[in-house]
């Protein structure tokens, strides 16, 4: 395997989770050594079942997938039907019984033991709420020394979910201190960068023109996704997110990265899952985490049709 | 008077509350009642005596000041001396002993009989925390009646003092809680829109041309801001945050406005004092403020010179 | 005055306020100097004129009474209904046009006053949520230098009006934050104490044997109140609350007094108002409280007996 | 096994879990399906091999032990030190290395795996922090439905830990929360009654006149437990906190038990990790709670000195 990263994606697929795994299966430069799923966009029983049509779909066999936490640590769940829909991934034509199989153990102790019996340190990319991740840090602090690197889509200097949170970290901001505070390094991807991939239908039609049943998919994921920003918050073009800590993985250069200190709002009365982004530096405290300031957004484009065009072959 | 607006300018001077005086005693469409002075940049015994020194320079001595709270309602005070000196105002030449006098009444007892004996009703203007128009609120609720209007500078979508609060909210988020809860009209100039009105020496040349004193002070006054604002917060310019309150009374047409919800953050542990605008509408709660969310910045210029010329003649 | 002690009565009355003053006015060792009302138990203006009326019954014309805040500094106002009846002081027959009148300036200016006017340090006594003393404090910090002590009625180790909370805490914690972190010695007479000065009808009898209309008043006051607890609580017997201040002032020797740190949580979910009393000294924070902890309940029912009884005379 | 009860003991040994673990083993009526251990009183390294030295001394080997959570959901861990030494149960003479072992699975699978194949409903004996238990909540929220009961020592309507919280629920407070909205029936023996079971040196005395080890364990023990009671919060007597759960479940009778409502505070500046007891059903919430109010202390002695004179056997 060489010089290739290993990564764990956490996930609650989905559509930008979906993007993110066909574009992460896709790269000789990642070793996915498990799917772990999470509620989130949905139940986990559906975000789940996503996953596995979505390894269907790309032939994705030999990646394990494991299903974990089905609530947030103190919270009770929070799906985004209005912008996922029904089933977590509306829009293309999804079979009811996908042949991909889910392993028996939980996500949590698959996390927790994939990074013990690593030989290397092992990258962490979670593109939904950071329940699983939180669970394993608990459960075996120790795992920390051999994680090289949580790359998150999550949060931002302002919100979508409420007027300063984002869903990832609203929907279990609990889980989302236990990671922040880690000492663990971090590549967050929140709204200010995601917002930044906006797909719009001349996009899609660019990133979409393979043959391959992939091209279809990613077609029709992305009119539904499309239409959901369009009628829940009035965007045209939607922000395509998770894709994003992906995308850092295979062409970080595409991104700019600032060192700052990022604080997880468990307590506000208006503010449950913010996140206290310091880009001024007026805290005085140590920075904890790289945080995605801008991005070449071609190079994003490119990379993508790149990787659905992959499947071609 | 006829059609001027009957203002009472509640302030903390303060370079941009400086500016914002200078630039409302010279509209003809403003009726100045009071200056009402609040602890805030500097304590309140500094900005009353910076209030009076404006009022010298701009021969300002029909228009009463009343020296407000020296303390936030339930906080420490806390100056910003990084941004505005020791004195609260440094830069320009200051006299020591300025001529112009301080009511005995105290601001808060001063506001509420203003309103309560005005025949048509009154528009306040803050541009410092909002402790003065609170406790006002908590002794005569009643006052809310005859209040037209509450144009403020303060909080908006990110923070200045905090990752996630503006100065002016985070120094009494409890005031800011009363008077955003209190049911009145409010128009909101946040770092959002008041970010735009950014001071480059440039901008400061063309704006302060005048040979009037008047002219002179501006200049030196601005100086000093652009100089903090470089060292303070790295920034190329300066934001002359508390004119666009005055910007908007006289020409509001410079402004694009949107009717949102704003709730105070008083519980957080990263988010105190942060102000949740629901630019996005996702929180299905009655909107309680007129958001600036942009400004014709030139027309913003324009109105400045045009202010500060005025006193040659 | 000799050797009296200067108090200012600031209460909600409400029946145990009543008695509270009735025992107070009997009193040669303290001479009050007036009587300030604030929104509690019930409305403002009915504890207003709730005062006229003790005032009439026991002929303290000399003493004014000044209207005080109609509303906590950042809550709603809550009255307490179930207890004091729809009046605040249900029970006894009462004048609807009490001949007592109310001065003109607000409590909060007339404390204020007051104090900077006096030449001897003054107590505060505080029988009602402590909005009036907040705001005095607030608008003039400087008073605190010539406050001997406040002596008031909330909190305790345990709640009434929540499980956590004391009713007049509760109803306005965050000035209870205020006077309790002002640094002015402070005499708790929270739940702890209160609940041990149990009226039963016993002590009813007991102490209301006066022919004067005073001993008619007080025997119909207590019956309500005894009613109203064992509606409300389950209680047999109603705890004479405020009464217990009063009793201080004149003879202290019958409570045991303990140094101890109170902190006032203005933050909690399920806490709101409550009194975190450090009995067994574990925070290590600085004593800023007199906790009374218990009371020889026998001398209370003596000076209530003497007091009421001294009316006759 | 019959009318035997079902139970997991999770426990941070510990004085007085030691004397819970001591009177469990010693009853016909209880079946140990497992001892789990948690960060509690000290470190969970400690804590298991106290359990560990707990079960050679009375002989305990079929039942196993399971090593749980070393720290917080949240927080960070914070032991007990002051009141049970270095070793988390300092006084008796401890080998230093015990013959009973530990299992490899973690505590927290421990508890689901046991729940989940039982064939009659668990009931779960937690007497340290409830980190163990509300992991296992959250991580299979099934298994709620085959627990019959979680009887557990925490909380009261005061604080030893901090003047409003009790150690156990302070220790990990959201952990609690989980547990307590979990909508199992719960029997919380908080401080307020465990504080009537107060070990003074003639009880002492009277519970270990056993000549076996236990006896001598239990005396030296209890020797250690009330000095430092002494020590830290002048307490004559110590209060045998822990062993009120295992009494309860032997003979329930001697405990009168109310059913109210408890709320677990995680957000407030003073009064983290209380439990809000709602006795005077004053916030019309739905009970979720039984509450032990009080104790026929003498019944609980008894059961203690058979419990320890049993081992003699
Ligand atoms: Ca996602
Ligand atoms: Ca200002
Ligand atoms: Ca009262
Ligand atoms: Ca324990």
């Amino acid at each position: 395997m060489g010089n290739t990263r290993k990564i764990i994606m956490d996930m609650d697929p989905g559509h930008d989770d979906a993007m993110a795994l066909i574009v992460a299966a896709s790269s000789p430069k990642l070793e996915i050594m498990a799917i772990t799923t999470v509620s989130g966009n949905a139940p986990v029983e559906k975000t789940t079942r996503n996953a596995r049509r979505i390894c269907d779909l790309i032939h994705l066999q030999q990646v394990p997938i494991y299903k974990g936490a089905s609530r947030p640590l103190l919270r009770a769940p929070e799906a985004a039907e209005t912008i996922h829909g029904e089933s977590g991934l509306d829009g293309p034509e999804l079979s009811d019984n996908p042949e991909k199989t889910v392993e028996k153990e939980h996500a949590v102790d698959a996390i927790i033991h994939i990074i013990e019996h690593s030989e290397s340190p092992v990258t962490l990319v979670p593109t939904g709420p950071l329940t699983n991740i939180a669970l394993a840090l608990i459960k075996e602090p120790g795992i920390a020394g051999n994680i090289e690197e949580i790359v998150l889509m999550g949060g931002g200097t302002f919100g979508n979910w409420t007027p300063a949170a984002e869903f990832n970290i609203y929907a279990d901001a609990e889980a989302a201190k236990v990671v922040f505070e880690s000492g663990i390094s971090i590549a967050m991807f929140g709204l200010d960068v995601t917002h930044q991939a906006l797909i719009t239908p001349e996009i899609q039609q660019r990133i979409s023109t393979s043959r391959h049943p992939a091209g279809r998919f990613v077609f029709d994921l992305l009119d539904f996704f499309m239409e959901a920003y369009k009628n829940t918050f009035r965007f045209e073009g939607a922000p395509l997110h998770d894709v994003c800590t992906v995308a850092y993985l295979i062409d970080s250069g595409m991104f700019t990265m600032e060192h700052v200190h990022v604080g997880i709002e468990t307590r506000g009365e208006y503010t449950y899952g913010a996140t206290a982004v310091d880009l001024l530096h007026v805290t005085g405290t140590e920075p904890n985490v790289w945080f995605a300031g801008s991005l070449q957004v071609d190079r994003l484009w490119k990379l993508i049709k790149e990787a659905v065009d992959s499947y071609e072959k």
